[in-house]
């Protein structure tokens, strides 16, 4: 196990009518706020207005600032930075998804900083403060409603990057599954497949001597294992949809990487992907992870055998390892396709066109992957297994 | 799956040498601070001398409280209130197990307080301020290190109570797993129990529908089943005893509680047990628990065969679930044998003349039990059960 620090200072406020501590919860922190969200359907829900309504009963006056799309595009970020500076605004409320409480937090982060606030997802400059941050989730998936996390696309370069700092970990989150009926199923799937791969990610590490944390690892992905399919069926069942919105957060919010290095390189391609075709983050990562996995499991047939046995309940073959290991990589792609995933680019009808250029873009600016550091030539061969 | 609020502000500095840490956090918070700790052992692992160097490095103000015990005293926390008090005190700094830092605790909550600290504890008040305690921990137990819980024993009375609020619970623990190389077996075994008892008065419940958190639960007791034997024949195995050290705080910095109400039946009957015959806290436990599964299994035979098939590898047996059950509860038992823990009032040398006393202390503030509401005649019953 290595050496870490933790904690998780995020106040989680989960279950039925929690909406109704918007107010309360932002009024603790400020009386001017910028509401940050997508589209409709927050509107369509009644979650806006539950929203507006709780804030203003608690005397906070409100900007609006909507729009924000998957894979969150700067461009908006930087008016919300503007409209925030603008209007002395101290306190930036997301209610959304992963790519509004994302785009929340780069806006937190630029607020009070002089310079290019793409400068923090590029590395040519470190957060030093940021604006508090609240989170209304509506979408179990990129756990960032209790991450130190933030990924933004530069849409004049198609370049998606992510800022990682505890300053950005946002003060509460709200989280009523019941917001989450109207998910679409392809978008359920979408979530669950990003929930599963920062599992993964975190699973497949060189650390020895990980045990507690592989068991928290395997326990949030056989959640997400039995619920998901029981939420394509029946959308409105609270209990299923409660326990996979509650392993979002708990598969990314630093728990499972206690004493362990994780690799990501899995999500660092997909990233590659997104930000050229705007696939879907958990459609890319079905593709992605199962290829990752066929190109790296060789070299830790015993872990891919675990994940195997204990994720999946492969029976463990003594005499033929290879093959247990390769079961749980069959598995999760079963998985995948039960919930009407692409496990292929083919599938979602990407060629090999850009494999070069993906290849690149990942690599420009750091290491790709921990498990097995990935050089450009991995890369393309990982595309490839996925095509 | 209950509605439930959760953070985990504690910042946990895990691993080895971050005992050079204890400056460099303490500084953070006051250049004053209340040294609290227990006998000789810190000064023989060095550990005092480690901190004491780090703190006078860091321009800290020491005054020393020495002298804790297991089962801490009311006594030596009011000393521990007056030495604040006159000396403008603002931080405590606990270094040892849960006695240790539950004793900080206690004299954190009761500096600002103008009444008597015990009103707590028998809930004639409420905390509204506590000073910040830090903790380095040196006994994987209690889970004292990033909880929100305090239990001191008024040594006149013979009354062990608890006071819980987000007040206490430490700004930051440092946890070296060397730094338990050198608890005795026993010791090492008394605080596996308590941290397996932890999760038990959580996963036995009556909520519905929250399989992830019985699945964290049963990671945590699995990973203590593993790596306790493994400790007690091998001291120094660093691994193991970083495995059990982050288990014992898993188990119970409110995680595992999470959309679910714990019993904690047990832990009350045991804190009568303890606070009149000074029997370990654990082993005292590793009695309690079998009694009371043996008590209470019949109403929920399903939940006990998950806890035998999942925790324990029982076989299923779906014509007899009740002997799948059965074998949980026999196979927790064995465990508690195999490191050497009492698991019957009779290896205690503990006889039944005080059964009706501590069976109405016991009942004497608040319900006890969740899972099943305990009278009078069921602690006896368990009692017996147990001798």
């Amino acid at each position: 196990m290595e050496n870490f620090q933790f904690s998780m200072p995020t106040k989680i406020i989960f279950g039925k009518n929690t909406q109704k501590k918007i107010g309360p919860e932002t009024r603790k922190h400020t009386d001017k706020v910028l509401l940050h969200y997508g589209g409709g359907s927050i509107k369509k829900t009644g979650l806006y207005d539950e929203a507006v309504k709780s804030l203003k009963e608690h005397g906070i006056e409100i900007t609006e600032l909507s729009g924000v799309k998957p894979n969150p595009r700067l461009g908006l970020v930087k008016e919300g930075i503007e409209i925030c500076r603008e209007n002395g605004i101290d306190f930036i409320l997301g209610i959304g998804g992963g790519s509004v409480l994302d785009s929340a937090k780069a806006i937190a982060v630029g607020v009070p900083y002089q310079g290019d606030v793409w400068d923090f997802y590029t590395e040519k400059a470190v957060v030093k403060e940021a604006l508090p941050v609240g989170g209304v989730l509506t979408i179990p998936a990129a756990g960032s409603e209790a991450s130190d996390g933030s990924v933004i696309t530069n849409e004049q370069n198609n370049y998606k990057r992510a800022v990682v700092t505890g300053l950005i970990r946002p003060v509460f989150a709200i989280m009523n599954p019941e917001f989450t009926y109207s998910l679409p199923p392809y978008q359920t799937s979408c979530g669950a497949s990003d929930i599963i791969a920062h599992v993964i990610e975190r699973y497949f590490t060189r650390v020895k001597d990980v045990d507690l944390t592989d068991r928290l690892c395997e326990s949030v992905i056989k959640t997400m294992v039995k619920y998901v399919p029981v939420v394509l069926e029946e959308p409105e069942d609270y209990e299923a949809r409660a326990e996979i919105m509650w392993a979002g957060t708990v598969a990314h919010n630093g728990l499972l990487s206690t004493g362990r290095t994780g690799d990501w390189g899995s999500h660092m391609i997909e990233h590659e992907i997104s930000a050229i075709y705007d696939i879907a983050h958990g459609a890319g990562l079905s593709i992605v992870v199962p290829a990752w996995m066929k190109y790296v499991y060789r070299s830790d047939i015993e872990r891919f055998a675990q994940f195997a046995s204990r994720v999946w309940n492969a029976e463990t073959d003594f005499f033929n390892l290879e093959a247990t290991a390769l079961e749980g990589i069959e598995k999760l792609e079963q998985f995948y396709r039960r919930i009407n995933l692409p496990t292929r680019l083919s599938d979602a009808k990407i060629g090999d066109e850009d494999f070069e250029a993906m290849a690149e873009k990942c690599l420009e600016f750091k290491k790709v992957g921990e498990y097995l550091e990935l050089k450009k030539d991995d890369v393309i061969n990982i595309l490839n297994l996925a095509k």
